[in-house]
This record gives structure tokens, C-alpha cells and sequence, in this order.
């Protein structure tokens, strides 16, 4: 099938301008993090500030992405910065990741960065280690010029309604089903 | 609900490790190139070549990335590139698309960069100005050490087929729907 290709793009003339953005990818697919950091790429390039939360920890998983959006300017805080991570503990990961939301918290009301990534933060709501309601309402309530792409499974609901923009990564096909291990450098 | 965080990731030790994989990103939603180019971003902290080859051209729209992206190393091919651009010819339109997947074609074969982005590839596609057998061919014959990004909606079944990854980007809520223009520095 052969259609045409759009002459144009949509007429936005008559669309309001926001001040900031919030934007949600969350499924079961693959790409939530990774177009994040891509959001990111991209909001440097602007010469905006970033800051990074890592509300998960990845080992090696986030390293070469840490590594390269900090050498544009990037800031990042991940989960158990500066501690020993015994992931056995869940009271002390519980007290980790709440103080990783802590600065999270911090700089979307004090509008240091024009766009804080907060990098996988459905999981501790879903496993109740930070509360969804204290959440959405430091989104909600944030400082105008902070833009905030916040990523994982199992968005709640209250999340994906304080969103402009919510997608759904939904996995279609996936090299683990055909018994190909993540290939370092593409998957992580 | 509250659920306890898995332990541990998944046993890889019994699966096949590939020289190279091919990641397909489709769907209506966003972030299908920007995942791409977070997929580019990592394989650049690896060390790896990188070509990003852009098939729709895009004014200001994927700037920032391919700034900051050259910046890190990678290399870029727009298609036009070097071209005054008439959208109302589509005829040379076409003409360029084909040698900008002339150069794709070219990057696959023969390996010279371990990673090959083609961007928003699906829609010279779906408008019959490369044929999809050509490029589903190019992606399966391929240099054995290349990994292969491709985006953009209605990814025909035979991309798909030839995918280890395939991720649909699905639309679930969009700021364009409730009135919001898309914001410089995060959309574009």
C-alpha cells in the first residue's frame, strides 16, 4: 500500500505553550529508560540542565548512559550513592530509594534543572517504598519551569493523569523469547 | 498494592549470545527515535561506531541529538543532505531517500559501524519509494558485528520478522490532545 506523505505538519497555531512538560513511558516494552536518557540528549543540546534520578540500581545497566550525559553536563543521582547496597535489605533499600526521592523532590520544587528524569520511580511505588500520592503531588506542585519525564512498569494511575504525555512501550517481540542474551551496548 | 522486587535478573547462562541485533521501534506514540537514539548514546559509551541515517527530513527536529551525538563521535546522513529540499517534489523527494538507504545499505554490508540507526525508515517504506523487500534483505544479509535500529509507524510484517526486538510505542495520552504545542527541548 502506498499513501501519501503528510504535506505539512499539525496546526498548533491556536495550542497553548506550556511552561514545562510531564511525560510518562511505562509497558512492558523495551525503551521507557532509553528514551529518557534520549530526552535528555536532547534537552541538553539545548543547553538546559538535567539531573538524572535512578530510582533503581543497575549495576552496569545505566553506567555508559551516566557516563556520557554527565560528560554533556548532565547531573545524576542514583539510588545508594555513596553506600553499600545490600539488595537483601529491603528495609535499608526502602531508606535508600527514599532519600534518592528526597532530592528528586528537592530540585522539582526548586527548579534547578529544566528537566529532572525520574528513572524507573514506579518501581519503588509499586513495591510501596515511596508513596504514589507524595509522588504525583511534588509533580503536580512542581516549580513552572521543570519539565519531568518519569519512567517504568505499572505507571498508577494518579501518575498518568498528572501526565501531558503518556506512551506506552507495549513488547511486541523480544530477542529473550528467542533465547538471545542483552547484548552489551544495545540492550545495556 | 504492594509487591516484593524480584531478587535477581533473569537466568541468561543457557542463552545464545548474538553477534548483533536488530531493535524495531513502531507505533503511534512517542519516543520511537528518541529511544534510538538513547540506544545510540550507550553503544557510544561502549566505544562502538555509530551512523544514524535520517529518512525523514526533519528541520529543526532532530538537531539537538545530532549535535550532541556527532559530538560523542557518531556519524550522521541526513537524507538531502547537501540538496535544496522541495516538499512538493516528490518525485526528487524520493530520489533522495533512495540514496540515503543507498548509504545504509552500504554501512550494513559492510560493516563499518557496529551500530546503524535508520531513522523513521518505515515511511519511505509505507509511500513505495524504497522497497521493503530491499531493506528487509540489506537488514538480514548484513554484516555479522552490525546492530540495527530501525523506527517509525506501521513497521511492515516482514521488519518485524526480521527483528530480534520489536517494541510498539503506543499513544496513551498526548499533550497535543488537551491543547499543549509541542515544547522545544523535550518534544523536539
Amino acid at each position: 500500500m502506498t499513501v501519501e506523505p503528510p504535506a505539512s505538519g499539525p496546526d498548533t497555531s491556536s495550542l497553548e505553550h506550556a511552561r514545562s512538560l510531564v511525560l510518562v513511558h511505562t509497558g512492558d516494552g523495551k525503551g521507557k529508560s532509553t528514551a529518557a536518557m534520549g530526552v535528555a540528549l536532547r534537552a541538553l543540546a539545548r543547553g538546559w540542565r538535567v539531573l538524572v534520578v535512578q530510582f533503581v540500581k543497575s549495576g552496569d545497566w545505566r553506567s555508559g548512559e551516566q557516563e556520557m550525559l554527565q560528560r554533556l553536563g548532565a547531573d545524576w543521582r542514583a539510588v545508594g550513592d555513596g553506600f553499600s547496597w545490600d539488595s537483601e535489605d529491603m528495609e535499608a533499600s526502602a531508606g535508600l530509594a527514599r532519600e534518592a526521592w528526597a532530592a528528586a523532590e528537592a530540585a522539582l520544587a526548586g527548579g534547578t534543572h529544566e528537566v529532572v528524569v525520574l528513572d524507573e520511580v514506579t518501581y519503588p511505588m509499586t513495591w510501596g517504598w515511596i508513596e504514589t500520592g507524595a509522588v504525583v503531588a511534588a509533580i503536580a506542585g512542581r516549580h513552572e519551569r521543570v519539565s519531568v519525564v518519569a519512567t517504568g512498569r505499572d505507571a498508577p494511575p494518579a501518575l498518568v493523569e498528572v501526565a501531558d504525555t503518556v506512551t506506552e512501550m507495549r513488547n511486541v517481540k523480544h530477542a529473550f523469547e528467542s533465547g538471545i542474551v542483552a547484548k552489551r551496548g544495545i540492550d545495556y
